[in-house]
Formats: structure tokens, C-alpha cells, sequence
């Protein structure tokens, strides 16, 4: 089967053997935003027309494709929610070229009742071995990180935090982002972030720190930016932290980065493969009712 | 004199009596960022022209004008700080057109040694009679609000929150402003918002509810922009109370918004009028020496 990870700003598919293992891949740009008039079918043809030709027929789509902007709007999955349910709730989309089936995304509730919605982490965090056999707290960071629980191979819960975006918002734009150069991250300036979001005042008081402290010759150009990332995902982490050992999920780079800071506050952490998407795809398409 | 706090969008003057009165005042946009090519002396003659004309010679800044972009820049005064050592710290510019002096920010470290600076507002806080006469906490709610402690007539500590500039990064620059309608603000919505500022998860994930919850169907498009506005000033006020009486320094629109969070997080807030800036500046001006 083909597996595809479509997100709203990229789009990663995995040619798949049929217990699991990924025999080819390719990833493009062409995310959701990037598809004009909403020819999600023929981009999709565009994309992975030589593995149809070559006899695949079984096509499983997750991430925002699902969503209101994408292809076919999919309803939420309620939680708790494993393998089998979702399997169970795929939608199909009409395409001339194969079949194709869509993973539903989850709603859920945070602790105070407020909504909660993902589409796509799901798939990636049912393709983490070790959490689906023993179960535990996962974490997926990006623009909007979740933190997901997981026991008895099912998601029971999960929280959002927008570490990624608000980063992103505050270095373009605020005064922050004025004095910053881009460039590798800086440990000990990361390090330091993380220490200070330990300090009382709170975010948006720490966050204005990056400024003074460059205004008063303390912080370099150079590491601020560092700095300034240290201080969220440190008011992420320790937001987020209960104590056990913490799946990280996601590229080489931002795993390193969460496992630096959640070892900083105190937890553990084992970093996975970005591929989960693939094998939470492949888990998911194995269990599916295909014609 | 003529009093004149010049910040980096607004220009506000006022021309005082020997005892402290607004006789005239006069207003533009022509903050630092909009003067071109550096030319302060100019602008201001434009401003404050007909003034001059009329026999004023004293003329006193405070503000961003002091700054690195503005026209001299004036080293920080360091805490504790009132009107006769900020009169005593003066920087005198030349001008064809009569003397100008300016007022120096001051600088300080929050309780965890972290770097605090500010440029206006200490003049704005020395126009506080009540601060002034009592000392205690007040806060200047704005793009970078201050939390100001006086004790027996002197600034002794302060500590900056970004919440304007986030706020607005948030709703111009991240996916929480795509369903944001603007509007006038919905109380309701914004007590939400400062209620929720107390749930657990931090701020980075109580911001994504606001996404969630309109897509939940459980918050108006029109109503969302104030409920991200609670979350973002409950999550400053919870940090900064202390327990006695705030002290409010501001647009009666955002000192309303403050003393609405104040009050619903278990605080006591007195609200000033704006014009605290032009009171500052006839105490300060009072104590000088002009020649």
C-alpha cells in the first residue's frame, strides 16, 4: 500500500510492503496551501502516479488533507482511540486511479474542558512501538506541539501547546526578532531560556528579557534567538512534564532540542524516528477493509 | 514649559503652567519611527512652533526619544530613581529654539537578576499623585506594559510584559487571527479568557484552545480576539499581583480591560487618567535647572 503523511504545508508519502516496511518514499512541497483549486486528486496522481502504474492500488491519507482547507472534510474521532477505531472510521474519496481512504482526525477535552483537535499526530504516534506497547506520554513539537498519553495502545488524552508558531510570530514579528541572527542554535543561550522559564513573572515577562538583556550587552545577536527558544519550550516542557519518560517524536533537530530541555526540568526522554508516520500509516492501512 | 512625551508612534505635548496645569496640548503621529532622516530638531519646531512663538523656552522629553533610534540617546539612570535624581540626570540638546532637556529611562533586574529597562514611563508613574504620596504597585497596561513599584516617592523595582506586542503578533501573524473578527471587545469572552489563564498547561497551550474551541463550535468568530486578550493579560496580572491596591496609568479603554482582570483574579485596582505623562514632566521640569 501507499501511505501518505499530507500536511498543510508539506507532503511526505511511503510506499509500503505489506508487513510494514517502507520500500520507497518521496516527499514535495506541495502541502495543502500548495495545491491550486483544490485538484487534490490530480496532484496526488502527479505525485505517486509511478507507484500506481507499478500495480499499487491501496492509497491511506492522514494529517490536514482531512481538514476543512484539504480534500475531504473527515469528522473528529472521539477519544480514547487506537488502531482499530480509526481503521474503522476511514473515509473513503472517490480517485479514478486507486482507492483511497482517509484517516479522521481526534477531538478530545483538555483537564479544564476545553476542545482539543489533531489531525495527522494520531498516525504518527500509533507508529511509536514502544508507546503503544507500554503505553505512556508522547511528545511531537513543531508549530503546534502535542503531547499525547497513550495506554493500552490507544490515545486517551492529549494537550496542544503553539510553542512553534508563537516562536515564529514573536522572531518575525515583534522587536524581538530586530536584533536576532539567524544561525545554529547556541546551547548554552538555549540552556539559559530554559533556567529562565523556571523563574517567576511568567512568559510574557521572560520573553521581553531577550530585549533587555541584548540592550544591556548581555545577550548576543547571535544567541538570542536561542534564548528565546529556550524559554518557550522550557514553559512548554515544564507545563507538560508529569514525571515519566517523555516519547519524542519528530526531526533529529527539534527531538534533540525537547530532550535537552526536558532533561534541564527534571524528566527523561527517548527520542523515535520521524518515519512513525509511516508505520502508524502502515499499522492503520493493515487493519482497514480495502475492496 | 512645554512638556513632551515622544514616543515611537506618538508624539503628545503639552503646554504647562508654573504650577503643573495643562494649558494647551496637542498631539500627531510623528513618533521616532515616523520622523525622517533623523530630523528631530525640525519636527519639533513644526510641532511646537506656534508655542515657541508665543514665549515658551523650556522645552522637556521623556519617552523613546531618548532611545538608540531617537534623537540623543541617554544612558539609563539606575534604581531606585525619583523627580529630583531624574532632574538631576537631565540631558541638555541643542536647539536654535530654546533649551530642551530630556529625561533618562531608567534600568533595573527583575528579583531573578534579568535585565528591566524602560524610557516614558517612569515620567508617566511620577505624575501619579496617590503613587506618589502612598507608594505601592502600578501598572502601565500597553504594547510593553510596566509593573512599577514606588516606595516614598522613588521608583525601587519594575518588571516589563510583553502582552501588547504578542497580542497583536498573535492575531496578525499565526493561524488564531485567520478567524478573528474585529470588534469591539465582548466581555464575556474576556472573562473566559482571564478564567482560563488560571487552568493548568501554560500559556502556549491555553492560546491553541482558542483555535480549538472555535472550531469546537463553542467560540464566535467575533468574540475570539477578546478571549485570547483575557488569556494573555490574566496570564500577566496572575504574575504580577502582589495583593494590595494596582495603581492604573493609561487609555480608559485598557484600564478598564485591567482592572476587569485585576478584580477577577482576587485584586484591587484604582484607575488614573491618562495624562499622568504631562504631570510627571511639570514635577520633573519643577525641580531642574535651566538657565
Amino acid at each position: 500500500m501507499i501511505g501518505i503523511d499530507w500536511g498543510t504545508t508539506s507532503f511526505r508519502a511511503f510506499r509500503l510492503t505489506a508487513d510494514g516496511a517502507i520500500r520507497d518514499r518521496r516527499s514535495s512541497a506541495r502541502g495543502i496551501m500548495a495545491v491550486p483549486d483544490q485538484r487534490f486528486g490530480d496532484t496526488l496522481r502527479d505525485e505517486i502516479g509511478p507507484w500506481l502504474a507499478a500495480g499499487e492500488d491501496r492509497v491511506l491519507l492522514s494529517g490536514m488533507i482531512g481538514s476543512r482547507q484539504g480534500w475531504v472534510e473527515a469528522p473528529y474521532l472521539p477519544l480514547p482511540a487506537g488502531a482499530a477505531d480509526l481503521a474503522e472510521a476511514l473515509i473513503d474519496i472517490p480517485f479514478d486511479w486507486g482507492q483511497v481512504k482517509l484517516v479522521p482526525g481526534i477531538a478530545g477535552h483538555d483537564a479544564s474542558g476545553i476542545a482539543e483537535v489533531m489531525r495527522g499526530e494520531e498516525t504518527q504516534l500509533l507508529g511509536v512501538d514502544a508507546l503503544m506497547r507500554a503505553g505512556g506520554l508522547a511528545c511531537l513539537p513543531g508549530t503546534h506541539a502535542k503531547w499525547a498519553r497513550v495506554a493500552e495502545g490507544r490515545l486517551v488524552g492529549f494537550s496542544t501547546h503553539m510553542t512553534g508558531e508563537v516562536l515564529a510570530a514573536l522572531k518575525g514579528h515583534t522587536i524581538l526578532g530586530r536584533m536576532m541572527r539567524d544561525g545554529p542554535v547556541v546551547d548554552a543561550a538555549f540552556d539559559a531560556g530554559v533556567r529562565r522559564s523556571a523563574d517567576p513573572g511568567g512568559l510574557l515577562h521572560h520573553v521581553f528579557g531577550v530585549r533587555a538583556e541584548a540592550l544591556a550587552g548581555r545577550l548576543d545577536d547571535g544567541a538570542s534567538g536561542s534564548y528565546l527558544s529556550g524559554i518557550l519550550i522550557g514553559h512548554e516542557v515544564r507545563a507538560a512534564l508529569d514525571g515519566g519518560v517523555v516519547h519524542l517524536v519528530g526531526s533529529s533537530e527539534l527531538t534533540a532540542l525537547y530532550a535537552r530541555a526536558i532533561a534541564a526540568c527534571g524528566g527523561m526522554a527517548e527520542r523515535h524516528a520521524a518515519d512513525a508516520a509511516a508505520v502508524g500509516l502502515a499499522r492503520i492501512g493493515g487493519l482497514a477493509r480495502w475492496g
